[in-house]
Order: structure tokens, then C-alpha cells, then sequence
């Protein structure tokens, strides 16, 4: 039986919840690995705070960097969050050859590049499977049980406080404003709320996903973002009716060698798997060019669920380093290529849920189907509802899939047009076809 | 750039998918992991047959034993299928330290412990990702992932036939015997169907799965087994209309310490993710006392996406190999005890569908309630069809949880009755809760 030594830093939610598991499955652990994980000190500004959990005295300290430098500790564990101190505990650790395990999201998506080079130069590791999906072993399976694929396509619900609000907004019927003020007297989403509901958070979480599936760091400016922020239940119960759900999602694809990558509200099919994910969880779909469609589904956030992506990582950083492996896959996939090819937005072929209000005159429609039809849109269908006391008719239309430039161009010509009432709503459908 | 010399042994559906993935994406999987898979010898007793693969001359051969010895050769993967030559082979490479790749769902759980033992004592490993759901990374997620869990249950859909059937009786409302005949045409089912249909193909695999999750080998005899076949339209039918979903499921759980397994068909509620698995896809639904609830889909079958899965141990394999790393985890998981408590049938609560024909008589359901009153057996739900021409009357029940016990002396008794007058149909219901 070997031992490990961890130092971890940051005793706050996720911090207190590997600790637990720890505690709870470490014998557990030991007896499946041959490994004994011990948590030998936790560094955090505040340790006076009850975390809910016992630890022996001498463990908890408020000095970060003597924790990384004793040379007694074989592990770090970065639990701080935010980049700017996070970032220097992390290099500071891989410096001196130390693996860090990571649930920072934000960090990896800012500053990866930098990390994942300086644990290849100093010959060590990252880890970090809790910063994309909680307690979803996603990033594990794409480098380990996919390693052999080329990955064509993924798409995630990567962010569990958006998922709950649109959960709610389906089945309540309720105003996105209403059901947010609700999920945050609940805990279900912080206040402000802007990282979650403007996408932001998925964002960090795909530029990670995308980097792993191609070989390189992808910058947030190479993910164009739009969140839910202020989603209207007309669309919703448009979407429900024409048989889609709305899931903000994170989409990422090989386009022809060229990556294509955003986040964003899009419909998806009520029949497809993943629009089964409901409430707070997440789920990754992956298709790959060898193993064809797979789904990876559990709680995106929590601090148990998040607590045992960690412990999982911990535990591979643990055997990595007792047998002296040099960087491991997590380090090496990041950095196949200097450089990826971005695809523009204006190329990207999709097709489109668009919501119309129009004057109801005669003539309306077919300037809006003249418009489409000068920019290459086919309509797959339309629904126009009865007009409403007002004389003004909303029109929902499915298009079929068409260029994003053309997309942008019919909606500046239809709101340009006398018999427009009102901005043109647009969003993505995405069929996985 | 380090290589590793790879020996194929059965160069069949999967043997040709494991080399057309290398050939397609070794460069790839190098560049993602330093290490270059090559293939350096396949051996089959027919080695004439077309695969729709060109491998390079003297890379074929018909002495599978010569591969084994060859020392160029670093590790073996075994896919010649069946249960005697195939332990021969993988004992024979084990001894020589070789690690050895299965796909062999049947092999590990006829002869696992000595397999893994062999694996242990000979300081090498086995790994056997695509013996449970094909391409799904699910093993790898239980033994990397999830490895600070203990697993509360684990409910999978392991055989794409049996799903693949079920789906269609489902939407097409047509008998057992016309959807598998169509199945079999169609290559979808095998003939003769025996080891997909009743059962034992998803046991083979949950016996892999409850070894892992529990650490010790697991006997098939542990597993008490039904299949779907002669599954009724009707039972599907009465499923559907009370909201739920049939479904052949491998159930795997702690029951206070002790391992409650069985294959069994089961009822699933129709909102559950694990009801949104059709086709002819597997998913594995596991819950961990820390992650909570996580859910793994994909393709079980097919020569790519297990292809996939066997590339995957290959890399994993490869890595701890030239590390020299002793005993993966895929080993020592296996043996933490040497024996497991398993949970005796006639213990085991669950709640049932149940379905009765009665004599459409006075004072018939009152007997009948009497029973599973005595039996402590209550009832959920109660549907009494208007009575057939013939004054037979079928009632469909919904049992809350009882004993197994319970159920098999009031289903003897119900039997037995003046006014019964077909056996009863019984079926676990599974609500997850």
C-alpha cells in the first residue's frame, strides 16, 4: 500500500466536499487502488469557519505557498478560485513539478495555454475533469475511452442554473424573470446571475472541451456567446408546440477542418436524448468518427458531485506520480497544435427558429418569403396564428438549413420592411442531422 | 515519440475495426499521446478472407501462440470470441507479463478470477472496456471517474438486440416473434437469438459491471436471469398506457451490504433518461453515494464503436506498459475481497406489474385483493379492462414495494384460485426511487 500526501488549497464548498468524500471513501479508494489518499494540509484565508467537517490539527493552514513548497506534499489540489491567485498557486505548483488538480473552469479557459505548458516543461500534470460537467467524467472519457476518435461533433448543457430555468419556464409556463428570482431565493442560481444566464460559464466549460477535442487552447474570443438572459415564454411554447424544447447549449464541430464553436439558446428535438436532461443536471453528447454517438449525463455543480470529479483526479495524479509518468494525456492533448482554424460565424450552415410580427395586410407574407427566398432561405414550415387585437399577426417559422451571413441578411431586409412591428426574434434549431 | 507493438488475435467483425481505427487515426492518437500504435501482427485461422483491410505483408498469421511469444510484441489484444481457446490465449499472454485487451463479455465472467489474478500475479494487467456496452466508456468511468464511490446501484440496457426489439414492439404494436424474425433479417439479432433474447448476454456483462463495483468476482450463478422472450404485445401495451416503458435491465445494487443483482425485463417510467434509450442503443445508468446520479449511452455493438473501446485499453495499456506500471485498476478493483455477500432473492423489495385473468364473476377481485392483503402486498394502481366476450376479465395491477417472497406465495395462491384463469403475468417495476 502507497500513499499520497494532498495539500489543498481553498476550504469552501467543492474544497469541504473532497475532503468529506475523502473521509467518507478514502479506505474504500485505498483498497480499490493500492493507493491511500491523505489530506495532509488545507490552506485557506478563513479557517475559522465550521465547514462541517472535522480535520486533525496541523492540516488547516493560511499559507498557500508554504503548502506547495513542503516538500512533504505530493498533490495540489487548487480550489480557490477566480484566475489571479489561482493562477499563481497553479504555476507556482507545476513549477516545482508538482500536479495540480483543478475545478477551475475560468481559469483553464483564460489562462490554459500557460498551464499546460508549464506542466509539460516542468514534466508533470494537470487535471482538471470537475471544470467541465461537475461529477460527469466527461473530459476522462474523451481522452481516454474516446482517445482513438476523431471527434465530429459535441454538444453540451453545461450549465445547470440555465437548465433549471428553462426546465421551470417549460413546465410552468412562467416569465424567465420570474422563475430566475425564484431559482435564486432557492440557491439555484447566484446573485448577480450574469456568469450563468449571459453563458459566460459555459463558455469556459466549452473552450475546454474544444481544446481537448482539437489539439490546442481555444481562446474565449473563439466562442461567440449568447445566454437566456430574458428568453420569453413565447418562444418556449412555440418551440413546445412545434415539437422542440429550448436548451442553452454549447456546440462544437470539426466544420471541414476548421472548429466551429458557440454558445447559445437553440431548439433541439423533444425525441433526442438531450432533451431529456431536465432540472439542474448536465450532459455532454459526443460523437466521434469510430464510436459514433455517445451521452455522458449527472450533476453539473454540488459539491459532492463536483467533490468526486476531484477525488477522481486525485486519485490518477496519485498513481501518474507514484509511477514517476511524465505528462499525461490531459497535458499532451491540449497541446497537439500551435494554432487551430477558426470557422467564421458568417459560414456556419444551420437552420433557424424565427418569430415574425407583422402588420396583417395584404402582401405581408410575401415580402417576408421574397426576402428568404433572395437569400437562400427554404422555410421548412410556418405557423401564423390568428392576429391578435392589435392587427398584428406573429409568424414562427422553421428554416431549413441555410448560411448564417444569409440569416443575418433576411432579418436586416425583413425588419427594414414597412409591414415589420417589431424585431425579428432568431435562434438556432439543432436536429444533430 | 515511443511505440508500441500490438498483437491482434481473431481478425473478425471487431479485430478488423480495431485495425481500420489505428489505421485511420493512429497519427492522431500519437500526436494526442506520444505513443504510436502499431500493429504489428494478426493472427486468425483464415487469413485469406477479404476484411475490407490491407495490412502490410507478414503482418498475418495463423499461429496465434507464436504472437504471444513473439518479445517484439508488447501487448495482446484478444478477440477470437468464445470462452476456451480465448482463456488459453490470455492466460498464456498474462504469464509472459503481456497485458492483454478483451472484448470477451462471456470470458470474464466465466473465468474472471482467474484472469485477474493471473493479471495481478504476473505484475501485468487486463483491460476489457468493450466487453460491457460496446463503445461506452462505462468501465472506465466506474474505475477512473467514479473511483471515490461507492456504487448504490447501477441499472443498465446492455443488450442493443433486446432494446433494438422492444423499441419496435413499442411503436409498432407488433408480437415478440414477428419484430425478432424481422430482427433477424434485418442482422440485427442473431440466429439462433438464445444468448441476447433470454437474458444471458446482458448477465455476462452485469456480472462485470457488480465485480467492479463491489471487488470481487461475481459467478453468473450469482445472477439470477430472464430475457424478454415471448414478451407479450399486451404487456407493452397495458406498460404504455400507465406510463411506462419495458425494458430489458441488468439491476445491480447495495443492499445494505449486501449485492442485489438480477437481469430481468422491467417496467421504467416513461420520463426516466433511461426510457429515451431506443434503438438498438445501450446506456448504463449508475448512481455513486457522492457523484449521485450519472448516466453513460452509446452504441454496445458493432465492429467500429467496440473498436473504439478496444483502442481505447489499447492507449491506456500502452501507457502503463512503457511506465512500467504494475497492477492497473482495472485489476486490483477486481480483487478487494475475496468473497461478496449477495442479497437473496426472496429478500428483495421491489414493486411489480401484475397482470390477471379472472372469471368475471361476483366476488372475484374481492379474493384476489384478499390475497395480496395477506401477502402484504399493497396495491398502487388497479385496471379492470371491460370483460372479453369469452367473460374473462384482465386486471392490470401496480404494486407498492414488497418482498419477493410475498409475491411468489400470493401469485401461487392467486393461481390457485376457482376464479384464475391464465397464470399470472408478473414484472418488476423500477421507479429508480
Amino acid at each position: 500500500m502507497k500513499e499520497i500526501k494532498i495539500g489543498i488549497l481553498g476550504f469552501g464548498t467543492v474544497g469541504a466536499g473532497v475532503v468529506e468524500g475523502i473521509q467518507k471513501n478514502g479506505s474504500l479508494m485505498a483498497e480499490r487502488t493500492g493507493i491511500t489518499p491523505v489530506v495532509a494540509k488545507i490552506a485557506d484565508l478563513d479557517i475559522t469557519t465550521d465547514r462541517g467537517i472535522t480535520v486533525d490539527d496541523g492540516v488547516l493552514t493560511t499559507d498557500a505557498m508554504a503548502v506547495i513548497a513542503d516538500p512533504e506534499i505530493d498533490l495540489i489540489v487548487e480550489l480557490v478560485g477566480g484566475t489571479s491567485i489561482a493562477r499563481t498557486f497553479t504555476l507556482e505548483a507545476l513549477k516545482q513539478g508538482k500536479p495540480v488538480i483543478t475545478a477551475n473552469k475560468a481559469l483553464l479557459a483564460d489562462y490554459g495555454a500557460e498551464i499546460y505548458k508549464t506542466a509539460r516543461d516542468n514534466n508533470t500534470g494537470i487535471y482538471y475533469e470537475a471544470a467541465v460537467g461537475g461529477g460527469i467524467p466527461i473530459l476522462r472519457s474523451q481522452r481516454a475511452g474516446l482517445i482513438g476518435n476523431q471527434i465530429e461533433s459535441i454538444y453540451g448543457i453545461l450549465n445547470g442554473t440555465c437548465n433549471y430555468i428553462l426546465t421551470r419556464m417549460e413546465r410552468e409556463g412562467l416569465p424567465f424573470d420570474e422563475i430566475l428570482a425564484d431559482a435564486q431565493a432557492l440557491g439555484y442560481a447566484e446573485t448577480p446571475p450574469d456568469l450563468d444566464i449571459d453563458g459566460i460559464d459555459t463558455a469556459h466549460k466549452a473552450v475546454v472541451l474544444a481544446s481537448m477535442a482539437y489539439g490546442a487552447p481555444v481562446p474565449m474570443s473563439a466562442c461567440p456567446t449568447s445566454g437566456i438572459r430574458g428568453l420569453s415564454a413565447s418562444e418556449i411554447e412555440n418551440a413546445d408546440e412545434l415539437g422542440y424544447q429550448i436548451k442553452l447549449l454549447a456546440i462544437i464541430k470539426d466544420n471541414n477542418g476548421e472548429v466551429e464553436l458557440s454558445v447559445e439558446p437553440a431548439l433541439v428535438p423533444k425525441e433526442h436524448m438531450i432533451a431529456s436532461v431536465a432540472d439542474s443536471f448536465n450532459a455532454v453528447f459526443v460523437k466521434g468518427d469510430i464510436v459514433d454517438d455517445t451521452m455522458y449525463y449527472g450533476r453539473g455543480a454540488g459539491r459532492l458531485p463536483t467533490g468526486s470529479a476531484v477525488i477522481g483526479d486525485i486519485m490518477e495524479a496519485a498513481s501518474d506520480t507514484l509511477n514517476r509518468v511524465g505528462p499525461p494525456v490531459s497535458v499532451t492533448m491540449m497541446l497537439q497544435k500551435t494554432e487551430l482554424k477558426y470557422c467564421s460565424a458568417d459560414n456556419i450552415e444551420k437552420r433557424c427558429y424565427i418569430r415574425l410580427c407583422l402588420e396583417d395586410k395584404p402582401g405581408a407574407m410575401a415580402k417576408v418569403m421574397n426576402i428568404f427566398g433572395e437569400h437562400n432561405i427554404s422555410i421548412a414550415s410556418v405557423v401564423q396564428k390568428e392576429r391578435h387585437e392589435s392587427g398584428r399577426a406573429p409568424v414562427v417559422m422553421l428554416t431549413q438549413k441555410a448560411r448564417e451571413s444569409e440569416f443575418v441578411g433576411a432579418m436586416n431586409a425583413i425588419q427594414a420592411l414597412d409591414v415589420s412591428c417589431a424585431e425579428p426574434i432568431r435562434m438556432r434549431l439543432e436536429d444533430f442531422g
